[in-house]
C-alpha cells in the first residue's frame, strides 16, 4: 500500500503577530509536518508539508485562538483514485465482466418473498438481458415491525433460481457474522445504504474476497463514499461496484434524489465501475424508465432495477418495483442510449 | 380561473372522545367544509369536502389539542397541471419553438463582459446550432464586492448581438422595475434561483406578457416550483419555461445537486416545457457535456449553457462556464441522444 | 468602505510540471494577483496576495487542467465583521435598543387580519413585555390562491394599534416599490427568508435608513446570510438586525430547522443583533415556548413571536401562532434565563 | 408486545370512475384492511382499517394509475410512544440516575489515547461533577488511514480509569462481535451515527440488557430515530438514552446542525431521556459551552461532552474538544439554566 504526502494548509486569524505565527509553526513541526508560512498583507497561512501515513491531521490546530481554519489539500482517498490506476477497472462476476464499456443488467424483486415469484422474476429478467439476479434475503427496515426478508430461505431460494437459470446472484448482507454464509450463496456482497460506513462490515466483506456492491449513504458525501470503498480496497478486496442510489435532501416528491452527477464525478476519480440504482434512487415506479436512460447516459457501467411480478402486492417497496412489460420496454429502449455512450450490455 | 375543490383530511389523535370528534367537525364547518368522519378502531379521521377558493386552509386546526395533523390530500397548482392542459405546451419565442418534441440550445456567456466578448460567443454558439443567446446584465451576485454587470450598457450589446446574428436572446430580471425596459431589450426573461419565490417580480414579469423562463430555487420543492409559476400563469401569461439548475444539498464536490428527476417529474405533472441548466446545475465545467447528455436522455426540451471565449478570465463563475471547443464537441455529441427521446433540434 | 486584500489559494494536480506551475503563476499575476507558489513533495500549492477591490476572484482558474481547486482565505464580509467593529451594535428603534445586552420581544399576529384582532392582540403583548408589534399586511404565499394581506388596509391598522399602544411596529416589504410607503408606517422593515437574496430590495431597504430585520434565508449558509447584510451596510445603513427562522432541512417533523448555533456563530462574527423567530423556526405552536429559552441561552438579542387571539381560525399560519395565554406563560418563564445570559428585557 | 390497528389513506387521482375506486378498495380488502372510501367532489379517498401487525403496507398501491398517493395515518413507533408509556422512563446506570428530572453530565476524551491522558481526564471532570466517563476504545474514521482506537487497550484504560475514580463508563461498540466483551468494560453501550440504522448492532446491544445510548444518524428523520429505539425496547431492552449529535445539512461552518427542536419533540412523542452531544453537534470548541446552555434550556437530561487535556495534539476531533479550563467554567455557568428547567444534576 503505497500513498502519499500530505501537504494542508493552516489559515490564521487576521493581525496574528509574528510570535503567534512562529507558535502555530512550533506545534505543526511538533506533529510531525514542515511548516511553509506565506505572509500576506492581512493574512498568513502555513503550508504543511509532510506524510500523513505516520502523522495525524491538523485539524486539531483550530483549537488555538490565532488559527481560523485548517484546510486539506490532498484527497484523502489513495487505492480506489485515477491517480493510482488509471486504467478502469473491470470486476469479473464469475464471468460476467463489468466495467470497461461492459454494461451490466442486476434485476430483480426487492425481497424474496416466495420460490415462485423469485423464479418468475429471474426467468423474466434473464429473457430481456440481465446477467444477474438481484433479491433481499435479510431486509433492513425502518421499523421492527415490517417484512425482515426470509433469511436462510431465501438464499436457498436465490441458489435455486440461480441453478434453474444461470443467473448470477447478488444480495444484501447486513451483518458481519453473515458474511460467511451469505457468500456461499451469492456472487456480489450488496452493502446497503444504512450501512455504507458500518467499516467492520465493509472490512468483512473485503476478506471474503467476493466483489462488493457498495451503496452511497443517504447522506454520504463523494468522498466519503470514495473513502468508504477504500477501507475495502486496503483490506485487501479490489474488486468493488460504487453504487448511486439517492440521496436525503429536503425534496419529498421522490424518496431520494438521483445524484447523476456523482456517477460522471465517481468515474473521474477513481477508476472502479459505478451501478445506478434507480428504484430507490427515486422510490416511484414510475420514473424508474427514464431514469434509466439518464444513468446510461451519464455514463454509468450498469443499472440495479426492481423488479416484481405483481408490485401492488409486493411484500416491501411494491411503490418503486416495475413489473415485467414495464421492465421489457425500458431494457428495449435502452440501445441507442448504450451505443452513444460506447457501452455493450453484457 | 377555473380550480377544484380541495378536500383536507384531519387526522386526531388517539382516543379521542366523540365529544372532541365533534369539536372538530363543528370547527372544520366553521371554516366553509363539509365534514366527513372515519372511525378507525383506534384512531379517527376527518374528510373535509369543499372549495377553497373562498375558505382557507384547516392546517390552522393542529394547534387543537385533539389534532394530530392535517393532510392535504389535493394539488395546489391548478393552471400549470396535466389535470387542466394535458397537452404540452409549445412556448414560440419570436419564431423559435419550444416544447412539443422541439429541443432548443440557449447559450453564452454567465455575463457580459464586452461587445467583442459577446459578439464572438455569439458566432460560435450560433454556428453549433444554438437559437437563443444568453448573457446577464444584471448578476446578482452573493457579495456586494463582486461584479454586478454592466447593465444598461449590457442590454445594449445584447441588442447588438441579436441584430448582428439574429439569435434571439434571455437575459435576467432581478428587479421589478427593471422589467419593462428589460423587456425592450430581450426575448425570453429569465428570473433566477434567487428570486424563485419573489411573487412580486413573478407578477410584474407575468404582465410584460414576454415569455419568462422561471428556474428552480435553492431549495425549492417541485410543489413550490410549480406554485411559483401557476403566479405566472394566474397573472395571464402562460408562457413559462421551467427550469432545473441543481438545488442546495450537504454535498460539497458540486456547487449544486442537479435533480434530473425533477425534469422527468415536472414533465408528468405539467404541460409546461422544461429546460436545464447543466452550468448552474453543477459549478464544474468538466461536467457540463455529460450532463447535458443526461438532461437529453430524462426528457428536458432545451439546455441552457454558459459558454465564454477564455473562461479562465471570466468576470463570473469562469470555472462552470465552457469553451468554443467543448461547446461544440458536446453539440456534435447530442444527436443520438435527441433521435433516442424523438426531439429535433430547432 | 474599508475593506482588505484576500489572498486566495490555487491547488495545483500531483506531477503537474514546473512549466505548468508557471502558467498559473503567470495567471494569477495576469489576473492582478501576486503568486507565491510553495512547492510539496507531490503537490503544489500557489497563495495569491492581492487586493479584491479591484480585482476579480480566481475561481475561474479551475478550469485550467492542472488545477485542482481553489481556496479562498479570507472572509467576504467586511463591514458586518467584528474584525471591523469589535463592539456591538445597538440598533436604536425610535428609542427602543436592541443588542449591547439589550433583549426586545417583538410579538403580534401573522398577518394583520382586522382591526379588532391587531388591536386585542397589540394590547395582550405590550401587557406582557413585548415593545415592537408585528403584523404582516403584504403576505408571500406560496400559493397564489393563498390569503395575502390586507395591504394598504394592513398598514393603515398597525398605524392605529401604535397610535393607541404606543408599540413600535414590524411588517415586511416584499417590493421594492413598497419600501417608501410601507417606510411611512412602519418602525422596522422586515425582509423575509424568500427575499433574503433579492439584493435590489435589499439595497432599496438600505436607502431607507429605517432599520432592517434581515432574515436568513431558507437554504442560505451563515456566510451569505452575512453577506446579504454586507449589501444593507454597504450602501449606507448600519442599523440591521438578523434573523435566525429555521434552514431547511430534510426532517419532516418540523417545517423548517430553527439552527441556533447559527445564532452563536453569527454573534461571534458579526456586530450586529440577532433575534430568533421561534415560529417560523419551528411551524409548531406547541414548540415555541421551549424554543424561545433556548434561544435565549444561546445568547439571542431578542425573539419574533407569532401571537393570535385564536389560532385555529387564523387566515394564514395558524398552526405556529400561539394564543395569548401560552405567550403570557412562555413571557414570564424567561426571566431566569435572560438573568443567566445578563440580558435586560426592553 | 402490543400495538396497534394503522389505518393508512388512499388517494385516489381526480377523476377515477366507480369501478376503478371498487378496484382499488377491492386490493385494499385483499391486503386484508377494511375499505372505506370517501367521495370528494373531485377526488376520492379511501380509508383503510386494520391491523398492520399481521398485514403490510399499502405503499405498494401507488403503482395502480388510479391511486395518486398513500398516507399513513398511525405512527409507527409503539413502545417508545409516550402513548404506551406517559411517564418518563428514568435509566439506572449502576446507581445512577438519568431522566425525569435527573440531569447528567457525561464528559471525556473523544478517543482513549493513553493511561495519562484518561486518568487525568477522569479525575478533572469528576471533579467538575461529571458521573459518567466518556472515551472511544474503537472508533470509526472515514478514512482507513486515520487513527481508528486502542481497541482492547483501550477498554482497560476505560476499566483502570473506573476502578481508580468510581465514575461509570460510556464507549462505542462498532461491532456486533463486540457486543459482548465491550459490555464487559462499559457502563453504558454507546451506537454512534454511523450505525444508527445497523439494527443487527441495536439488536445485539438490546440483547446485552446494558443502557444504550442511541444516538441520531446524520440524516435520520425524528420517526426513524424513535424507530431505531424502537428496535431496542422490542428487543427486550427498555434502557435506552436517545442521543441529538446534530443532523448533515447544507451549511458548512458547523460539522453538523444541532437540531434542538428534536430534543424537545423527542421527548414529546417519547418517554425516553435525551442527552445532547453539542460536541459533534458542532464540531467546534468554541461554541460547545453557549450550546451546552441551549440544550438544558430546551429539555435535555444530560450532556455528552469531548474534553481533552491538549486539544491540539488530540488523536482525533482536536478541533471540537474542550479543555480542562473550558469544562470547567461552562459547567459552573449551567446552574441557572438547570434550576430553571427544574432538573437536578446527579
Amino acid at each position: 500500500m503505497i500513498f502519499a504526502p500530505l501537504p494542508m494548509i493552516v489559515i490564521l486569524k487576521p493581525k496574528t503577530s509574528k510570535e503567534q505565527v512562529e507558535e502555530v509553526a512550533r506545534e505543526v513541526q511538533k506533529l510531525g509536518y514542515s511548516p511553509h508560512p506565506i505572509f500576506g498583507e492581512l493574512q498568513t497561512v502555513i503550508a504543511a508539508v509532510g506524510d500523513e501515513r505516520t502523522h495525524h491531521t491538523l485539524e486539531s490546530l483550530t483549537v488555538l485562538p490565532q488559527v481560523e481554519r485548517v484546510l486539506p489539500v490532498q484527497k484523502r482517498y489513495k487505492l480506489v483514485s485515477r491517480e493510482s490506476k488509471s486504467e478502469e477497472t473491470v470486476v469479473d462476476v464469475d464471468g460476467i465482466k463489468i466495467g470497461g464499456g461492459n454494461f451490466v443488467i442486476m434485476a430483480g424483486p426487492c425481497s424474496v418473498e416466495s420460490e415462485e415469484q423469485l423464479m418468475s422474476t429471474a426467468k423474466a429478467v434473464k429473457a430481456r438481458g440481465a446477467k444477474i439476479l438481484r433479491g433481499g434475503a435479510y431486509k433492513p427496515r425502518t421499523s421492527p415491525y415490517e417484512f425482515q426478508g426470509l433469511g436462510l430461505e431465501g438464499l436457498r431460494i436465490l441458489a435455486a433460481a440461480k441453478q434453474e437459470t444461470g443467473l448470477k446472484i447478488i444480495t444484501e448482507v447486513l451483518s458481519e457474522r453473515d458474511v460467511e454464509h451469505v457468500s456461499d450463496f451469492t456472487d456480489i456482497l450488496q452493502v446497503g445504504a444504512r450501512n455504507a460506513q458500518n467499516f467492520q462490515l465493509l472490512i468483512e466483506c473485503a476478506k471474503s474476497r467476493k466483489p462488493v456492491l457498495l451503496k452511497r449513504g443517504m447522506s454520504e458525501r463523494i468522498e466519503e463514499w470514495l473513502l468508504a470503498a477504500e477501507y475495502i480496497l486496503s483490506n485487501g478486496n479490489p474488486n468493488v461496484l460504487l453504487c448511486e442510489r439517492g440521496i436525503r435532501t429536503f425534496e419529498t416528491y421522490t424518496r431520494n434524489t438521483l445524484d447523476l452527477a456523482a456517477v460522471a464525478i465517481a468515474k473521474k476519480e477513481s477508476h472502479l465501475p459505478v451501478i445506478v440504482d434507480p428504484s430507490q434512487g427515486c422510490g416511484r415506479a414510475d420514473l424508474v424508465p427514464m431514469l434509466c436512460r439518464a444513468a446510461v447516459a451519464i455514463g454509468a457501467d450498469g443499472l440495479l432495477i426492481e423488479v416484481h411480478p405483481n408490485p401492488a402486492e409486493a411484500l416491501s417497496d411494491g411503490q418503486q418495483q416495475v413489473d415485467f412489460e414495464v421492465f421489457s420496454r425500458l431494457i428495449s429502449e435502452l440501445d441507442p442510449f448504450l451505443n452513444a455512450t460506447k457501452r455493450k450490455l453484457v
